[in-house]
């Protein structure tokens, strides 16, 4: 049943080539069918044939003011010293020879078929008796009406196929006397998801949703298996599907079994216009996709020189007919997605595509935008999406494969006159590096990358707007900084933090990269925070010092203590692993300043070269039983439910240069830190003193000159 | 019950803040209220609170790939040279003491307890019997190990809230152990149409929907009477509700009775978060909206000095009890729009913003892009939209009135280097010019306007790709031109003609302002179209001169000819009134050429000063019987099913300089004019002769040497 697969390495831009023309030989490369829709459910569809105008609007003419209708040739001679008069009247047969007839108008009423023009009502004089008007200016033919047809006149093109419909349009099309529109279809897109190791999140999360909501919550960890893994990429595809325009249905998840796969595939291929498999789609002992595509049709493509996602499949299958399905076997459909229209049957095509997309997050997320937006997009009678676009510069080399298209994820801030990009250089499982990423610079074949500083062009997430209302904070970590984006969230304002410790930070400000620093710095010598350290980093940069919070250090250990650990000394004990931060952060210039002191040297630590990079990540270090001790504050050791041996009260400062402190962009977060509710909740994390929140350092300036 | 009402002239920023301020007392400046939802209907919808990680991901140290699970210090020693061995083990309880142990396993399975990294399977000898693997190279701890809380850490800050949700945050929210969302609730905003000669589109539609699809058909006018007016502000309104954020629900047309009115805005107060009343918001007589207002609330605004849109009308108004409605009353909600979610209840506020939304198409989408996106963006924790822009230069001058706020619909090309905007100059009543409008440029008060040339700030209703691709042709108006929009539509180019006539077509070519212009101009002396004046008004400018049809001129005339009406000399019959075309028109020099070789001067000719700027309002005007005849083309005759007396045959070129010629652009508009299915289409329109489409006039470029 199984044949040899072998992983390829095909180019991009020969994959989709090979993709494409096998799609066009079974007319699959093509809107897949139309139905004629009600104009209330237009809103986003996109015409399937062009809209000519039935009726011409206005279909009469028109009244363009409220006024009294008249012939333009009696106005002849009026004047302000000589009125005519006009008698009003109903119906032209009220009306004697040779009287000047008058009919009252209102906006949009028809004009009566004698008259040709029409006065505003403030420009007349009503008689006494309320049965004449009088004039005291002549008017244009024409005047104050809307002729027919003025907008549109009946067999005009209103709008053209391929057009998505606005508000707008559909307000056009029922004006030219239409009450349906006449759509491409939706394409019906299953959404497979295979792994005997899946737990959908439904089925995990179970009763204890509820969750404080202001406050991170110190909640049990659900209960889940090492191994298993946690089902969210059907979730993420049929939500691209649906925000494509597509129709996703979400499969149950499939057990990695050679025939429950086939089975699913074979049966969603009966009732879909396009199939995701995910994932499976490697060349390993239970990737089962590519073998599974061989055996129902064509296996065109497996394996793109992209990163991420390069064990992508590509494939066309053999429709078939719907299986009888049992019930365990039928599809799940998702709330928000009506699994079939009876109006509208699938393709005619006896093929259907398959798409094997990788498993990691990052790489199933950019199949989606690479391989399936630009085949839904077709389907719909439209181009494929373009981002919108944005050149910035690089803060940091990007080193790239020279054998592949790289999508590097890159935040993107604008600081000053610059707009900057910094490649997150996070592996494809880092779902959050792509939900922080604002952007792709995308780095072709052949290409080993870009200078720091060179200039690149950013295919964004987010509109230009959104960066620019971006808070760029880089430097040390603290659980603070998270509260303050939720609370900035509130006001406009989106705060991004990288967190590189604070030298970094301080080295970040002075090349421009960032609007602010979180530091914690301790001088040895004078036991101050912050100043020396931005002496020698920022030197001649005026800059604000605002403190935002006091906070606990100390050693974060398992619960319950086993190993006996009391103070600074145990961390050289050798049955003692450390998990120890990265060069440049406060917490470890900390704990070679204490280590200094007891003339404790690195050697004698063990796990002393193991670095972590915030104090979240040393706590999950201890909690995993990986490591025996960690320094970093107690609201980490909180988090995960470890114990905590305090050690030190330290002041956590901002560092702002004063050009961002004075702008507009900053202002939210200057007035936050005398916030009372940010200041609560800030309060009700273990550890946290706030009631030097927002104390200024005037000592870092006054002391430069 | 009513009072006097008067308009007022309320600055458009002085008028936001007072309805901004109301809102706010009454507590409806700020998001409605929450609900949870399942992540599977999370797309786009605003996060209410921020998202905390409940697990951590990985929550166990994870393989980064398939391979063999060791202890680093086990392969210290390793190279090519000097191999080490170790035994393949299911469990630790297998290993003997002093064995080196391997646990084989696959991408994401958990490291055991005793291991601390990973060697790919591609890096490995497998021993003869199976039962050991050996390794050539020694590995540092933590290889191809995605450590515990790589991605989140449990408590960590996921997501803020006030984040509009992607596909990817829901893999995100998820992955961190949610099967939920808490979101703002979507506002319920009630759309009220209102107006006795209001008749809805659905109801007029009637069983004659099909209609051919490739060509203009040659439908008769449905049934409908001088006054009655389509309704469509509704559908419209309810779509931008519904892209907005909100559910909408369409009232069905009340007719202008103040007690109607009134029942309809009470019942809709109590079920619905805003009301929109469309229209009657004028201070006419049969305008209710704000004594309605004034008797259940507060009438905030009525009347804001912008263009298009015064008759604005803000208020708050009592929520009240529901009424009991009869069948008739009750509301019916548009298809795609539940009316009601049980789960979410309305606001608790004792108050309902209503806005009184002005009739003209124009104006009513214009209010709801002012006035309601930002409330809906407010209610649903969003900053108001800000479409994205473009700065262009005018074409010609643009005159405001400086007592408002103009909001100027512009048409925008990129012609060579040049983003150029052109004023589309039609009123409030033509829904046709807001679906042609490319964006808005806003003249701000007391400006008086601005100067042809004048760099202005265009906000976008298109993406700039939509813009870069569109061609603009300005010249005289051709059915062919409505064909070939369509079907460039379908190749990926979008058509925007202005009808200029075609002298005015060649000056825009000159100014730079078009790709293209369509041309039929006949040269009296030469007997030749086109060239001499192409040589008069594009002088030294290299152009291409391609015929694109010839065309049957003539009279249009009444159905059954009335008139009689035979030839060119029947025009100076004082009998008939003549509908004519404007000055520059190809089809104006036609008709003056005929006139001055028959003697006939213009003062003969009953209605030469009429001028229309299309082939169809011509044939417009002879319908509706303001006209006895009209020169143009035999399509526009037979659209409006009226008769036509044929008088000459022309020919129509297009006029393209050689450097758009070559370009990308206009690449599948030259295509065309070969492609059998364009002619095909072009030769169903009665009256066209396709035989010398795509011919080249080389004369015009050789002659000027």
């Amino acid at each position: 049943m199984k044949r040899t697969i072998y992983l390829e390495d095909l180019p991009l831009d020969e994959a989709w080539p090979r993709f494409a023309a096998a799609l066009q030989s079974a007319s699959l490369w093509q809107p897949l069918g139309t139905e004629t829709i009600p104009l209330s459910q237009g809103l986003g569809r996109v015409t399937a044939e062009p809209v000519w105008a039935r009726i011409s609007a206005p279909h009469y003419h028109a009244s363009a003011m409220d006024g009294y209708a008249l012939r333009a040739r009696d106005t002849i001679g009026a004047s302000e010293t000589t009125p005519i008069s006009f008698t009003l009247a109903e119906t032209w047969e009220d009306i004697a020879p040779g009287v000047r007839p008058a009919q009252a108008v209102n906006t949009g009423a028809p004009l009566p078929l004698w008259a040709d023009t029409v006065v505003m009502i403030e420009h007349t004089q009503p008689s006494d008796d309320g049965l004449a008007v009088s004039l005291r200016a002549s008017l244009a033919p024409w005047s104050h009406v809307r002729p027919l047809g003025e907008d549109m006149v009946a067999t005009e093109l209103v709008l053209p196929a391929n057009h998505k419909l606005r508000p707008i349009d559909l307000g056009a099309i029922a004006g030219s006397g239409h009450a349906t529109v006449t759509v491409y279809r939706r394409p019906r897109v299953a959404v497979i998801p295979t792994g005997s190791e899946l737990v959908s999140s439904e089925q995990l999360a179970g009763s204890r949703e509820q969750l404080p909501s202001s406050t991170p919550a110190l909640s049990q960890f659900p209960h889940l298996h090492p191994g298993q893994i946690i089902e969210f990429n059907s979730l993420v595809l049929a939500a691209q599907v649906e925000q494509w325009g597509g129709l996703p249905t979400r499969w149950p998840i499939v057990p990695d079994e050679f025939e429950a796969i086939l089975a699913a595939v074979r049966d969603a291929a009966a009732t879909h216009d396009l199939i995701l498999v995910n994932a499976g789609s490697s060349a390993g002992s239970k990737d089962y996709t590519a073998h599974i595509v061989q055996q129902l049709g064509q296996l065109l493509v497996h394996g793109v020189a992209v990163r991420p996602g390069h064990p992508v499949i590509l494939g066309l299958i053999e429709r078939g007919e719907q299986l009888a399905v049992s019930s365990e076997q039928s599809p799940v459909p998702s709330l928000q997605s009506p699994v079939s229209n009876p109006q509208s049957p699938i393709s005619q095509s006896p093929l259907t595509p398959i798409i094997g997309v990788p498993g990691y997050p990052v790489s199933a997320a950019l199949t989606g935008e690479i391989f399936v937006e630009p085949l839904l997009a077709r389907w719909q009678g439209q181009p494929a999406y373009e981002p919108p676009t944005l050149q910035a510069n690089l803060t940091r080399k990007l080193v790239s494969h020279t054998g592949d298209d790289d999508f590097v994820r890159v935040a993107v801030g604008k600081v000053g006159n610059k707009v900057l990009a910094t490649p997150i250089s996070r592996g494809a499982g880092v779902i959050s590096s792509l939900v922080r990423a604002d952007g792709l610079v995308r780095v072709p074949r052949f290409s080993e990358g870009e200078e720091a500083g060179a200039q690149v062009t950013v295919h964004l997430y987010r509109t230009v707007p959104e960066i620019e209302r971006t808070i760029l904070c880089i430097g040390s970590h603290d659980l603070t900084l998270d509260l303050m984006a939720q609370f900035l969230a509130e006001r406009g304002r989106r705060l991004s933090s990288a967190n590189v410790g604070s030298v970094g930070g301080l080295v970040a400000l002075r090349r421009g990269e960032a609007h602010l620093a979180g530091s914690h710095l301790l001088d040895p010598d004078s036991g101050e925070y912050n100043v020396s350290y931005i002496h020698r980093y920022l030197p001649e940069r005026p800059v604000l010092l605002i403190t935002l919070v006091g906070r606990e250090q100390g050693w974060i250990i398992p619960s319950g203590n086993p190993k006996g650990i009391k103070g600074w000394e145990d961390v050289a004990r050798p049955d003692i692993r450390l998990a120890n931060r990265q060069r440049g952060a406060g917490t470890r210039v900390l704990l070679d300043y204490e280590l200094g002191r007891r003339g404790i040297i690195p050697e004698q630590v063990v796990g002393y070269e193991r670095e972590e990079y915030t104090h979240l990540a040393v706590a999950a270090a201890i909690a995993s039983g990986t490591a025996d001790m960690g320094l970093g504050v107690v609201a980490a050791a909180r988090a995960l439910q470890l114990d905590f041996v305090p050690l030190a009260q330290e002041r956590y400062d901002l560092v702002i240069p004063v050009e961002y402190e004075e702008g507009e962009l900053l202002r939210p977060l200057l007035d936050l830190l005398h916030d009372g509710d940010f200041r609560k909740a800030v309060s009700a994390l273990p550890g946290y003193d706030v009631s030097q929140m927002g104390m200024r350092h005037d000592e870092v300036n006054f002391s430069r000159d």
